[in-house]
């Protein structure tokens, strides 16, 4: 599982810092998780391959998380992409995207499916066969989820010699990686467990942005490997976080601590702060494995 | 009268080039013409102050040519404009950024007037004591304008040791620059000419992307000190050219030519290009004053 941060601040694209934007690989799956002003050029600058993304999340309408997209899919259409692509947003995305490209007399030649999004309870909105997608309803000043992939369990591994030794058939080796015992022709049953190994660990990302301190989140995304969070505040600024319905370093870390994950990812910071090391320090007074993101980084997990 | 490229490239943003964006200084008012993606990135790191501009010209409704505005209203809004914002564009303009604007639940504090354009004949969309601007109709695959911004004739300059020889009173002196005769008190009648000199010369710029090869724009362009015209091909790529309505860099030193104009910049380049010069080495067999627009070069003309 592999998170490049394409833009990590708040607010507006500045000279060296993005608005939000994030690619995340998983299962050899390339999601793109909202898409701020300049994504197609940080795109191009991470040398991630645009023909790659088939699936875009967007979690809610404030222009520092879609502002890019109209832009991404013209491009898409002007690279002569025949994919279908597929965007999952908030209601409204779908007529802000097509009313500017019947203006601008630009259909694109490849399917371009909008999934609107308005419960306000977790829902699945995307599942193949190996990894699935579930919302996090949050609480901004619009409409806004976050985002849950989540690998599928894969079929348990097969122990070659195990299954040579008892001069099993070929024929019976995928019934093994689902899990079923064997019955040898002299009557033996033998079990799963002495055939296959455990399939390889499960992985989980949760992106949380943009969200005021809400514990509503913590039974969706308990236990999860990465949590993204916002904290787009320090310390100092805790009531214009409420007000302006944003979290600090301290109640992203304070989330991860209640909902038991493994690693948690800061972002979303003010361009008012000079230095971003300050959220880690603040945050590690409450939960310890902290990361910073920043434009361009990539984390593998 | 200054100008600065903030984007020159057609088609979309790339790691080093920029969609069409530039800034007219002219009698110290600042006009943005064009607003790809990007373009309050690049105000940015070209030191522009975003609070000097107070009227956008959009060309036409293709996004290498507007998807940067949304992000620019957002933009001032956060930054607590409170002066009028004054665009110029295409119908459907308005519903596009209000859309936006209402989706993400973010009116702005400052007036945000649309001044929509529909005509096919030249017409005066600005005027103000200084600067006059007039649409200057385009042939695209959409409706286009380009824009002539043309100073104003000011006052005639106060020749000082001519009046204080005839011992005119100073309430006279406004009289004078506006061109008035003199009666002295012993009846003599002073000409004008003898009591000031010619006033400064004005000029002109003239803004016409994207087009096709359009004699149309002649008679409105003629001798301007400036035009920018678009070439986004090289003769290579002349039937390309015609299928996309647009011109090639011979095209546009041709308009230059006929249209007497004193120096032609040229600009919107498609990005298959290595090295634009070879742009001038094809006008400059045609028409002899040209210069390359370039992302983040200035002109004083």
């Amino acid at each position: 599982m592999n998170l490049t941060i394409l833009g990590c601040y708040a607010a507006t694209p500045r000279t060296f810092t993005n608005p939000t934007s994030q690619v995340l690989e998983i299962r050899n799956r390339l999601f793109l998780i909202d898409c701020g002003e300049g994504t197609q050029v940080q795109l191009r600058k991470n040398k991630i391959r645009f023909s790659k993304i088939n699936q875009v999340f967007i979690s809610h309408l404030h222009g520092d998380h879609f502002f890019g997209l109209i832009g991404l899919i013209s491009t898409f259409a002007l690279l002569n992409r025949t994919k279908d692509l597929h965007v999952y947003g908030p209601k409204g995305i779908k007529e802000i995207i097509n009313l500017q490209l019947r203006l601008s007399n630009s259909w694109t030649n490849f399917g371009l499916y909008f999934h609107e999004l308005e419960s306000n309870e977790s829902e699945i909105i995307f599942e193949d066969e190996k990894v699935i997608v579930r919302t996090i309803p949050l609480k901004h000043r619009v409409y806004t989820n976050g985002f849950l992939f989540q690998e599928k369990v894969g079929d348990r591994k097969l122990d070659l010699n195990a299954v040579q030794n008892y001069e099993i058939d070929t024929c019976y080796y995928q019934k093994i990686k689902n899990g079923k015992d064997i019955t040898l022709d002299d009557g033996r049953v033998i079990e799963n467990s002495k055939l296959t190994f455990d399939p390889i660990a499960v992985k989980s990302y949760a992106f949380c942005s943009d969200t005021i301190y809400n514990e509503n989140m913590i039974p969706i995304i308990e236990r999860v490997d990465v949590l993204y969070h916002e904290s787009t505040f320090l310390d100092s600024e805790e009531s214009l976080a409420k007000k302006t319905m944003h979290s600090t370093a301290k109640e992203a870390a304070t989330i991860a601590l209640k909902a038991n994950v493994k690693q948690l990812v800061l972002g979303h910071y003010s361009t008012r702060y000079e230095n971003i090391k300050l959220f880690k320090q603040q945050a590690e007074t409450i939960f310890p494995n902290i990361l910073l993101a920043d434009d361009g980084k990539s984390f593998e997990f």
